[in-house]
């Protein structure tokens, strides 16, 4: 079956003007075989969520990750391998208490937003003032939340591209300080999530400056509709919320960088990566030890393979994209002079998969050889997809700078049911999903490594 | 199809020799119908788990639900509402941490169990071994764990009746006592669950007279199997574990008792019940506010009907079944010179439903009649169960001494993946689940308070 499938999307590739030589061709698919029969990808995430665990950026375990994930190249025969340092801001959390003290007294199960201030020591104790959306709340009249807790109860929408997270994430980047222009004394917002458990999402908020700093908790689904049940029973209801978290002064963390020297264009780069740090309360498996483990294990298969490709495949392990894609920011300020060498960049940053299409963002000439690529990762179940692609969280820093970029889409529909909770553990990347996923970045990487297409000029994205 | 399948089970009813008059399945019929069209079981679930929420024996909030309820039947039109004192145990949960130092340094999501004692100010510092059970365990040498903590690694197995609840649940009452025995300094339990999320489950434990009481916690199952991954990698695995729980004085609560009288055998009881008290990390929605829905709404579809049975028909709200069946030993010695007329009983403390099955503890001359009963149950899909039931656990405490019961068997399969945890909210209850529960309910209680069968004498049960 996998033989005959091979045979096909062989026939059809060579059947297009192909940017691949045949050569390269056979190998991509006897690489996808190995990859399909090979667990490497799980593993990694295995080893790295037990070993290291949560990794939040300027912590201790922040450190141990970079430790571990340098040896762990080094272990698996990477050309070179390299750390690049990156400022961090340090940030933790405390401990944090919210309760209904009235009139419906009980415990809320809530988080710290990352970034917020605490309470006083004593905590807060306020009424809350339900909205819809970050729209109803940005409509308040001024100091009509004086003295009160603003509460945002917008349900995110489940799909399998996440494009529910748009409508939805605002509120948690900003909610905080527009509820305090409007005199709130903090924001508690329904979890961006997807999931009805006990689980507060936690993710990354910001200050606007010249308002006041108050704190940005969140409510697990079931505690955001058991306040809105109670304000349906009583409009005066009333919190207690303590928060203790703590800011210290920017820590050196690390980009992790592998490489696989390339031959005859050797100074030319494709770029994989994915981001190391994670949230502080779950184990970071599906965000983003999955894309650890499928960007890893793609480069493993050529190094085991024994096989050198024409440009330098480049793997790199960001730093603190949870608070900022710091990592990704310092990486195209340090490489600057050869982001034009950058071939092709692509991301793992949405869970483990599958991967089920292919975005690309590449100049209109090139797109017929980009298609010729996408063909050949069909027998995985890959379709191609558009040509709008960021590449992914940290990739979306190179477009604006000319680079090409890959979206290889990745099957997210339960992805933001665990997004940023404690229960994003490895117990939640299925096997089989990550071992596709891994294959089809190794195909892909080493296609691009080895193609004969030119990307550039890209159509440059603006936001 | 309702109505053809209300009159093929006429049919059916009066085709066996009937206990029942054709005016009391009439009736029943009707009260289906009534029943099958109500939301009255979800509504008061959803009443009691947002304006009361957890519940545990001896708290203010404990106290707030039995005032709840004694008005919540007061409203309903019961022709009497009374509370009889229980004397409970009450024990508090505090703050709880734990961690791995070495050789993964990590947080662990743990609960403490109900009656565990406290860590020492500053925690308890130890290495682990691993059971895979507590016949394991208690196969350990003497003296083997000194200074160890003992972890308990003994998966649930899911099913639709709970029988993989009695396999793992004695390490849970039990473990620490056992481990303590051995030298161990606290007990580490993998959660008695079905689910694989970050959730802890709690749950009461005893310790035995003579051994020292040593604190016992469980962990969520990502978390226990963390803890296995680890010791795959090193033998030595070192955790850090601090709970401060209090034992207080006991406390008087109560059970809420709601009757509708009978007419011409008006001291004949038919006892349902449900327990009114919960575990404190969740709001008691499936364990057991679906059970008191459950049985206060099929009271409510008789009292709507302006019926008058011929028994009395008595709802029992059960105190403290959490911590030991208290309130049903108090009932059970309160009511002892009235036990003989109790007719038949019946518990619901299995989740939202739907009833699949009932069973039955009767004589075996009264065989013939019960399946007539259940027969007039089939139309909501009920079948007929086995002789061997004890009733639902408050319930236990009656056929020892001779009271017939009931088991009507609700759908359990997904009721360990919330049992006492964080996650036991409104959400987790089916609308359309507790619906047909409260429905099967109420044609039972109609039938059992009109039925000219007697179930005496019973096969007594032993333990």
């Amino acid at each position: 079956m996998q033989r005959a499938i091979l045979a096909f999307s062989l026939f059809s590739a060579s059947a297009l003007a192909s940017p691949f030589s045949p050569q390269t061709i056979e190998i991509a698919e006897q690489l996808q075989l190995q990859a399909m029969a090979s667990d490497a990808a799980y593993q990694i995430v295995a080893d790295l969520t037990t070993e290291i665990g949560p990794r939040l950026p300027g912590t201790v375990n922040d450190a141990r990750a970079v430790a571990w994930a340098k040896a762990r190249f080094e272990q698996m025969g990477f050309d070179k391998v390299y750390l690049e340092p990156v400022e961090v801001p340090h940030w933790e959390r405390g401990g944090i208490a919210a309760k209904v003290t009235s009139p419906f007294p009980q415990p809320l199960l809530i988080t710290a937003l990352g970034n917020s201030v605490s309470t006083p020591p004593d905590g807060i104790t306020a009424e809350i003032v339900r909205f819809a959306n970050l729209a109803e709340l940005e409509a308040a009249a001024a100091k009509s939340l004086d003295g009160k807790l603003a509460f945002i109860d917008h349900k995110m929408e489940r799909s399998r591209d996440g494009r529910g997270y748009g409508p939805v994430v605002t509120a948690r980047s900003k909610g905080a300080s527009i509820a305090a222009s409007k005199g709130a004394v903090g924001l508690m917002l329904r979890s961006v999530g997807t999931d009805s458990h006990r689980f507060a999402h936690t993710g990354v908020m910001r200050y606007a400056a010249g308002i006041a700093q108050v704190p940005a908790v969140t409510l697990s689904a079931p505690d955001a509709d058991q306040l809105t049940r109670m304000l349906q029973r009583d409009p005066h209801v009333e919190v207690t919320l303590n928060v203790k978290n703590q800011a210290f002064p920017p820590k050196t963390s690390y980009n992790v960088i592998g490489e696989i020297s390339g031959s005859s264009k050797a100074d030319e780069i494709v770029l994989i990566g994915a981001h190391l740090d994670s949230w502080d309360e779950g184990t970071g498996a599906l965000d983003d030890g999955a894309g650890v483990g499928i960007v890893v294990a793609a480069a493993k298969q050529i190094i085991d393979a024994n096989l050198t490709p024409e440009r330098t495949i480049r793997v790199v392990l960001f730093a603190a994209e949870e608070i900022g894609l710091v990592g990704a920011k310092a990486y195209r300020d340090a490489h600057q002079a050869e982001l034009s060498n950058h071939y092709i960049a692509a991301e793992a940053d949405f869970g483990a998969g599958p991967i089920y299409k292919i975005h690309s963002r590449v100049g209109e000439h090139a797109l017929a050889d980009f298609d010729a690529m996408a063909k050949q990762l069909e027998s995985l179940g890959v379709k191609r997809g558009n040509n709008n692609s960021w590449g992914g969280p940290d990739m979306s820093v190179l477009p604006p700078l000319g680079v090409p970029v890959a979206g290889l889409a990745l099957d997210g529909t339960d992805y933001f049911d665990y997004h940023h909770t404690p229960d994003d553990t490895l117990d939640k990347v299925p096997p089989a999903a990550i071992q596709q996923s891994s294959a089809v970045y190794t195909v892909f990487t080493w296609l691009m490594a080895n193609s004969e297409s030119n990307f550039r000029p890209i159509p440059i994205p603006t936001k």
